[in-house]
């Protein structure tokens, strides 16, 4: 993948409020394009602070979000969504004028609830929503590489400048990811489906499997490779960001989780009732979209995602 | 990891009934640690004989498991759990005096129920079920790594032949693998856990997502990184050996997917509910049991199991 590189910063100042997985990666990113000026960082945890210093994430960082974005022509709120309500209110009269304010929130119609009363009219609001993690969290998860190639999908509201949604996106265009826009209700349940709802059913087998009195903790761990092992790497994600997404996109959810269990109850009772065939017909259709997915340049083609056995085993754990 | 070889062949001729993943990687973990003399293949499909055999994964191949399994002193029954009573019928006579057969089936209780009553007494039966695999099916697929450092349980059943089960059990430690012996019952329920039901909510969630009218499946596989996509790589398995081993461990699978479903039911009403203390505290321990597959050296340490962007897209798909 190539970065041309523009000739002068396409933001002078970013204010990264949140310097996790995504807020690095996005410091990271956008230097590695030559996109930005100054970077500046907000965290609530001075640990936090003082690692986006030691890493050279950012060049000034503050544990006050109305201190971090003064003069920013680019704020990006990074953290959990369950916190944008009071950073959007406390910053509000801090905006510069003409300033982009945006967002990474894995939600979107309740930051546009919550984050757009609060951005004067003199700026711009653009919430986004780039599809890529890792199950790691903090400063020192984040990496350059992280939305390459990945979709980043923009819900610019009604009104919304032209010209500030296709600054933005041309941003995320040069930190390597695609872009594609969309309206922010329609982002909640398309992304319900394809990462709400599989976090929670993985959340949910984990903890089955931990609570169980007939299998132990060891058998489950020593036999994982047979297919749970997977499910824990989603079920590993930040739990206040994905507290404040089930809280924050209730509706579309439950909705698809309505239509999950529905689907689960009919393969429990062609097992009940030894439905081979209903059985071998959903199992052979699925296969299809993970070519999509592999053709689509998602996802590795490798088997079992490129995973070697590992060597640097402890040992006989058990 | 080293693999000290034994001075003669461990078995003369093992017939590998079934060449898919498993068998053919059989062929090539016993020939890296010099255990066979000659490897006997058997495949109903004249395709997958044809490339057995140029593939160099076995010495002779049959259509008919009766003269497969002739002079053999291991035979391995690798094809779908399914197909193992009539093929145990059908090659009762032609089981060599002192043979060891074995199988790899995901399931241990139906095998010990379908294969044991044909296994004649002047040979040994010990069912076995190496925990290891990936999405891809057919002699292909196989490698000879596929079973260093997973775990294969041995199902010995009551009066079987120590010294025939300290065999097998050697044979996989030589093939790579950890061993541990286990009442077949229980096998069966520490799977439905660890593998069966998993597969089954992965199959399901895939099926889902295809069928609903609000998300197109364009949309599903553009946004699958957020989670979704690695549900595909588990509901890519190979369709009739999974609908076969749903079939023979209905209990234990009904058992722990009635655990699942209560649990997912109590999530269901957390976030209906607004109860962000219980879905934050379920979130917090579901990282504990990652690590511990880590430290096992069940798993990969690395972010997003170590996959890169996938570089080679093939671009504008959408």
């Amino acid at each position: 993948m190539t970065h041309s590189k523009p000739d002068a910063p396409f933001f002078e100042r970013i204010a990264l409020v949140g310097i996790g997985l995504i807020g690095s990666s996005i410091s990271l990113a956008a230097r590695r394009a030559g996109l930005v000026g100054e970077v500046i960082g907000c965290a609530r945890s001075a640990a936090t602070r003082d690692r986006a210093l030691e890493l050279g994430l950012v060049d000034h960082v503050f544990a006050d979000p109305r201190e971090a974005v003064e003069g920013a022509d680019l704020i990006v709120l990074c953290s959990p969504v369950g916190t944008f309500s009071g950073i959007a209110e406390a910053i509000s009269t801090a905006i510069s004028p003409g300033c982009i304010v945006t967002d990474v929130g894995s939600v979107k119609g309740a930051v546009v609830r919550d984050v757009g009363p609060h951005v004067p009219d003199n700026a711009h609001f653009v919430p986004c929503h780039p599809v890529a993690g890792t199950e790691y969290s903090g400063p020192d998860a984040g990496f350059a590489e992280l939305f390459d190639n990945r979709w980043c999908i923009l819900t610019p509201p009604a009104g919304a400048d032209p010209a500030a949604v296709e600054k933005l996106d041309r941003f995320w265009q040069l930190c390597g990811a695609k872009t594609e826009t969309m309206d922010a209700n329609h982002h909640d349940l398309v992304l319900a489906i394809t990462s709400h709802v599989p976090h929670l059913i993985a959340y949910n087998i984990v903890g089955t499997a931990e609570d169980l009195e007939t299998v132990t903790q060891s058998e489950v761990i020593k036999y994982s490779a047979g297919g749970f092992r997977d499910f824990t790497r989603i079920a590993a994600s930040d739990p206040v960001m994905w507290r404040d997404i089930f809280l924050n996109n209730k509706e579309a959810v439950l909705e698809m989780l309505g239509r999950f269990n529905e689907d689960l109850s009919a393969l429990q009772r062609a097992i009940r009732w030894s439905d081979g065939d209903a059985l071998e017909s959903l199992f052979s259709r699925t296969r299809t979209i993970r070519q999509g997915i592999i053709d689509a340049g998602q996802e590795t083609p490798e088997a079992d995602f490129g995973r070697g056995p590992e060597q640097h085993s402890s040992g006989d754990e058990s």
